[in-house]
């Protein structure tokens, strides 16, 4: 059994790990922290988990939180991640980071759409955990950079494209949408029920999220061009759930339907989480809420010569503590679907 | 005093319609129908109009309802519209039309896209009901096709631009997103609660809405080229409201968010429904719900060279029963704000 | 037209009134006041009002505030109020006070469930504001302590059996639920669309919410006697809308349903704003949203005696600002339904 | 490993059973069945499914039933049930039954509230399967009548209380609120996203739900005495939960917190699914979501001598398909919590 820390328990993703890891097989739940509520049950924070995580919240120093674990998954704000997770890999500890601080390899890209970065020296050594692409990597690290939520969604609806080349890079223009959790367990205005139930906007439109560096670094490694995309997040009257409408003008020889399908169901042959779904079948979040999977489909508009994919998660799972875990099992030699075997809960 | 009637008042634009109605100065609602409830007062169909309609539904005879009213809303689906139309016209009787059915001028273009037309005839006659482009013309009209949902969200949207020449009209992409009431209130599974809460889909990809055409009717005859589009519905998990996202790629000279800003200003300067958001302020849906607002607003993708234009309206109001009204306000001279100074609601 | 001035703009009370005094016929709205957002337009708060309000929102001295208005909105925390509202008053000013602070008659009773009372000689000189039993007396006030929400739920639904002696007082139990506007616009984990949303649960159990004593007071004077009753607060996922549901023992010679159809439609038989639902229909908030209207029906459980009252309000309209604004309407001599005749929106 | 069929699989309950029974250990899912989609996966009824439920839907004969496996969920409606589970009894199969027709012992009463009873012969054998009061009888039991919904919220609150004498029975009120999937996957009015949303009602109200006599033969076992009960439902903007409020006059010497949380402590200490939150907490649907916890706090309201119990379940896990699957458990001896150890989701 890997004893495992969560430190930042206390948002959305936090009480999701709580949520995985209490079921997991391999590992034992050492430690929950958080500053805010430290000396709290965790299951007052979050009274679902009553009778499954029944830790304290504490707020440990660096010695007791290297005492309690083996692997430790900082879901701390970006910045604090910066500062934390090298400590932890100096006490020779497994980090997976779901901050952003150590998903852009650039530091220069990083600092440009973040702050300066304080610990650049480990961006070489961290694997960005998209297991789809990074598996073998993943194995062999100690310092997972796990994926942000939109960029999940999008990498995976367009690997396959962009490694056959199927689609002119410079077109793209991804159309996403968010459920409410991806903002986090903030107290602010924004986010109280009344201002978003029954009611739908865009935000951070024009190129000026900071996702957009990472999806467009994965992006560009995919077809090995420095490319630029078009993306707008919107956010949705729901808990959970990402789904993102990507457009792509298609490039000669690849207007047939079966041709699509076939790079598709061919990259994620034996992916276990995500999910290509029949031609005719459009994916819908609700289908995959709870759960680690990506369910993605496209349509060919004939008219236009362009692609749209539709591409969705739930974005504390697979965009978050579920990828997270996935990324786990891999890095530790468990099966990969440990702990992650539920199914989606419909309705 | 007008008298007026619903005909097909059993649906949730037949219900807003009468909201609308009930309240207005200078009409007087003198008969709905429906069919299925023939006989029941419709506020006993719709409780929240009780004491403020107190109309029996009523399935009359032609002459019956020739004899009702001046002006007749015909709220039914198309191919039913198709055939009550000229009745009523060939009694004399003013229409506003919310079906498809004389909305596409090119009876070959909705012969394609829907069913062979019995009443080709009075396209020619019928205006396309959008009053910031056709208020002359729907002044001395007999015949109004009332607009689509996501074509008004989506026209008001782009029609400075393409007036202007803004952009480069082939590379238009429109993401919108649909409220559940826009699906009608028929009784099928997917519109069920618990299929549509907490949920997130689009449907009809690639080209194949029924909207399509009556988009890019529109806009070839703002920029006077023939276009296509790229359209993508997906459904909300609201009641109320319609945002459509608009990507395009900006043509040489208008890269500026000041010349822009101003096409739109420019345009709907006197209208009294739209709504121009100042420069960096962005639209949701729930700020128009309940209204007959449209709120546009824009923001220039500096590092891909493109626009994005985000238009909102309540689909039952300004995307169907609303302009309905205002259409009517013109076409007989009324105020054109007469039961519609309704500001949204919120929360 | 009569000037008028709203305090405290910026929460949700305060934006329905400013939502529904834009419309009001009789009225000038002067001016909006909030600290928080002093210098910006309300409706860049409140982006529904753009058009409609644009108002600067204001932090005046009191000279500048008296210079204003006639008649004062002071929709401000209760103990705010406590210290404004005699200002207004000293000035001759019209006062209706949103607050809890002039509602209790017994200031002992005040203090042991709110804290001390500053201004306790202003208790009796103000009219509880529910129309419905004090019209004649808010007509000749200038200070009216506009009821709670709830309160205005419970009193409507039970008032005609209190005053027939129809049931035994000491058996009420009222069970409500109230949608999340109740909880006011504060940032607070607990109001968070993620904590809300899909999900329901009760609040301040057991006789400790601070309804209850108002709800007593004016049960207690509509059966001359002395009650306590027992009520249960609920947070319902939507926005607006309080459904109460009333328990009570039935007296004797009270059991037929046509009696007590015949008390409520006696005693409400010419309110603008009480709809009694005829026999076997049942009220939902979701047909007074949005407008002024209580809508009430009952059921008798003759297996155990007793009656099942159901009224429904739409907590921020008859629950706040509209009450309210009917207050002014009769305390003014205008017409009782002046500015609220919007019907209640569905869908 | 146990073989096991879903008879009536593409209800809400029927997709919750194969979501649940795709993770069980120690069954194989043999058969689902449906005679609306046979010959359609499962999983194109239910895409959340996809990857975890293959199967495809049949319409078996009998005989092919019988051949599918050695235990049977028959999800279907009552009357449907009343036929088919006597067949699948003389077959020598265990069933569990989750329609309405084997729970009430007294065949008049099943009679008065639903239609006559073919098979009376089975209620004697038939245990209601509340493992919390049966779970002896049920081990032994080769038919469980699986409870309903509401009962379960309702008994399971109160059972501690009458045992113990706590309370009156006569004084029993439940005002209850369900979650829509209660209502089912089929197509009507009612039941529409734009009718459910951002509203709140009440049904059935005066003694007229079914789920009465059920709860009320319940109760009366459980003081030993013939009890009635006033019990009134309503219906939730929420997919799944049902939270429910119940009221009680105390009696003599039941006054003490302290001596009401030891009854409850007592009785539920090494109940798997029960939860008794400490004194003042209290429950939420929210954290009972997606799993088999039923979580029960109760508050004294000392000035009036009541309690009120309130008690929360998610209708189709502990209200359906999860206690199904505990007393499936239960009579093949496997762990109780087989296939039920998911943490309840949140947010």
């Amino acid at each position: 059994m890997l004893n495992v820390t969560i430190i930042g328990a206390s948002g959305y993703t936090g009480v999701e790990l709580a949520r995985i890891l209490c079921n997991h097989p391999d590992i034992h739940l050492r430690m929950v922290t958080s500053r805010q509520y430290a000396g709290k049950p965790l299951s007052q924070v979050f009274p679902n988990l009553r009778g499954k995580v029944d830790l304290l919240c504490e707020n440990p120093s660096l010695e007791e939180l290297c005492r309690s674990a083996d692997l430790f998954f900082t879901a701390v704000p970006h910045k604090t991640a910066m500062d934390l997770v090298p400590q932890l890999r100096q006490a020779g500890k497994k980090v997976i980071d779901l901050s952003a601080d150590f998903r852009i390899r650039d530091v220069a890209v990083y600092e440009k759409w973040y702050q300066s970065h304080s610990s650049a020296e480990y961006l070489q050594e961290a694997v960005y955990g998209l297991p789809e692409l990074y598996r073998s990597a993943i194995a062999t690290s100690s310092l997972i950079a796990n994926p942000g939520c939109y960029p999940t969604s999008i990498i995976l609806g367009l690997a396959p494209l962009l490694k056959a080349g199927a689609i002119a890079p410079e077109t793209i223009i991804a159309d996403s949408k968010s459920g409410a959790s991806g903002a986090g367990r903030s107290a602010q205005i924004g986010s109280l029920y009344c201002e978003v139930t029954d009611g739908f906007r865009a935000y951070k439109v024009g190129g000026t999220h900071r996702h957009t560096p990472e999806i467009e670094q994965e992006l560009s490694l995919l077809c090995d061009q420095d490319i630029k995309i078009t993306f707008t997040p919107h956010l949705l009257p729901i808990s959970r759930g990402i789904l993102s409408t990507v457009y792509a003008q298609l490039r000669p020889g690849f207007t047939s339907e079966a041709i699509i399908q076939g790079l598709y169901e061919n990259m994620y042959a034996h992916e276990p989480f995500v999910r290509i779904l029949p031609l005719g079948n459009l994916p819908a979040t609700q289908y995959v809420r709870g759960s680690n999977y990506c369910d993605i489909a496209f349509s060919l508009d004939e008219r236009t010569g362009r692609i749209i994919v539709l591409s969705t998660i739930d974005n504390i799972v697979k965009g978050a503590a579920g990828q997270a875990v996935q990324n786990m099992n891999i890095m530790c030699g468990f099966a990969e679907t440990a702990g992650l075997e539920m199914a989606p809960y419909f309705p």
